[in-house]
């Protein structure tokens, strides 16, 4: 089986490092391949996303990408790999849980489409910008599936079966009108589930302030943007907050952390986002043995005090992944 | 000078009942009209923002408006009275103020444009919808001017004096790139405020986790209506947060709280953020002695225990209210 690895700019490559280290220790059959993606290369190349990559990632099973650093300003040419990866691979449904102190809740954001289409133009000399947001059903119902589908999961190992359908109809009436008319449709195929609609500004003050409400929260892609990193406050901080990407057959597993320039080459990010994404890879390829095997691993590193500074330690990033690396080869 | 109450529906009201008693006490010599707007009046007549109320509206110089309930699923010809207000009377500048422990900052969003356009249509048979986000240099400008010059004054109050401009121009690149341009040619303008950027999945994360780190935010119409509410936990939540809408010598004030249809009738809704919309009118209206009366009443009455459940007391409405009057009576 054929796994990609994207590391990245910024702290991307030194956490992936960590990564693939973890990986071929818990499944060393699987093949390995590395391609470049970002800021950095598109500097070099003018491409952002090279077609060397995107075959790359299309030969794959899995996908596991670092983290890309944008431009701190619009750079003609320039688009977000992450967003063409997940467009072009049709990876719709991105699946962010968050566990911590009584939260344990799961966003699932539509990945496709909404304000993320690329669709924008400017009008009247450059003084008018229209983005178009863009809402379909079929990317509404499979995106709203999924979410049913999770919840349905989840209940069976005790959770609530609680799904909240997020949107802005009052507003957006036609195109949030649709897919709340679409999720209320697939909604009647699960009885056996609740769900509850929220205005998004609602949903985001909820989920800051009372986030033991939710069970799986479904929303569209930018919403779902938005609501998944307020939600990471509760489950230690986007140092430990890993992502899929889920699509036919495919699947890319990111951190939710981006390249974190400030602190990029000096050692000590935190691999814990990185080895939640391989725990993820791990469990979606079927192997939940070696994934639970990583995580006992990392649990026991971190309960020993050794850990990055952003966690309250002042291990390096190779101190970390050292620990585990160690505690997978005697354990 | 002519004040225009819109009650609205729910515990709108219930709230303007003890706003407009509270103004009536502390400034007589303003005249008051009332007049109708929302979901009770749109199942009555079929409109929701009469002629004869926007007319009221525009004659006077300030507007009191309580809450408007959203029907729960888009009905043909019902459009958001307050969405109408802000783009009909061009109140282009929503501000809305946080204070709570160590946290003192406003948002200051957007109100007239993005995604309230309401230019939102069907394709393909209805399955696709397409909502269009208009940003415009105009609009833009005018909105971090405001931010800037709200920023300058606090500044002079012993404020730091720093501006986060909120955006999404790593995915909206011409949209959120055209906004982003634009504050920045009108920071040039402010030397002695500084100025950071922020993505607003990230800056709804620290809005959450790290308010202290935020004084002045200025964004866009969509983002804004996230960001404060998001805001409103760190200060004492959305029974007492209020908001002004300001526009060419007019201004709407507004609790950020909507119709609470749970707890409508009940006699228990929380008068605190109608009431901090009156203190923001009066300032307004540059009766601040006034409005520091008002102030000191409602902290007098509710550090003697006497508040509504939502804020941990058992009293009533009418009994915070006549509270409050009997303070601005006798002090
Ligand atoms: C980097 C950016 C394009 C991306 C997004 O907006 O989806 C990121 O914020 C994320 O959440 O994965
Ligand atoms: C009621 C709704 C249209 C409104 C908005 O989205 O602006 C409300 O959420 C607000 O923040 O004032």
């Amino acid at each position: 089986m054929q796994i990609c690895v994207i590391p990245g700019d910024g702290i991307g490559p030194e956490v992936m490092a960590v990564a693939t280290a973890a990986l071929r220790a818990l499944a060393p059959d699987l093949t390995l391949t590395e391609a470049e993606a970002g800021w950095g290369v598109f500097q070099r190349t003018g491409v952002a996303l090279p077609a060397e990559t995107l075959a790359a990632a299309r030969e794959a099973t899995a996908i596991l990408f670092g983290a890309v650093a944008s431009p701190s300003h619009p750079v003609p040419g320039y688009r977000s790999p992450i967003v063409e990866l997940r467009r072009t691979l049709d990876l719709y449904a991105n699946i962010r849980p968050t566990i911590g102190p009584g939260v344990d809740l799961v966003v699932v954001r539509e990945n496709t489409e909404d304000l993320y289409s690329g669709r924008e133009r400017l009008e009247d000399d450059g003084n008018t910008a229209i983005a178009e947001r863009v809402i379909t059903r079929t990317a509404s119902a499979r995106i709203v599936r999924a979410a049913c589908e999770l919840a349905r999961t989840r209940q069976a190992a005790g959770h609530p079966g609680k799904v909240t359908i997020v949107h802005k109809a009052n507003v957006l009436r036609v195109s949030d009108g649709l897919f709340r008319t679409v999720a209320l449709e697939v909604a009647a195929d699960f009885p056996e589930l609740t769900f509850e609609e929220r205005l998004v500004d609602v949903a985001a003050m909820q989920l800051a302030a009372q986030p033991q409400r939710f069970d799986v929260i479904v929303t569209t892609n930018l919403f779902g943007d938005i609501l998944s990193d307020i939600a990471c406050i509760h489950g230690g901080g986007l140092g430990v907050a890993a992502s899929s990407n889920l699509g036919h057959g495919r699947a890319l597993f990111e951190p939710v952390h981006g390249a974190a320039p400030d602190i990029a080459g000096r050692g000590i990010a935190n691999p814990t986002a990185a080895l939640n994404c391989v725990v993820m890879l791990l469990e979606w390829i079927g192997r939940p043995h070696a994934a639970e095997r990583l995580r006992r691993a990392m649990d026991a590193v971190a309960a020993a005090g050794i850990r990055t500074p952003d966690a309250g330690g002042d291990a390096t990033t190779r101190e970390v992944a050292d620990a585990i690396l160690e505690q997978l080869t005697t354990h």
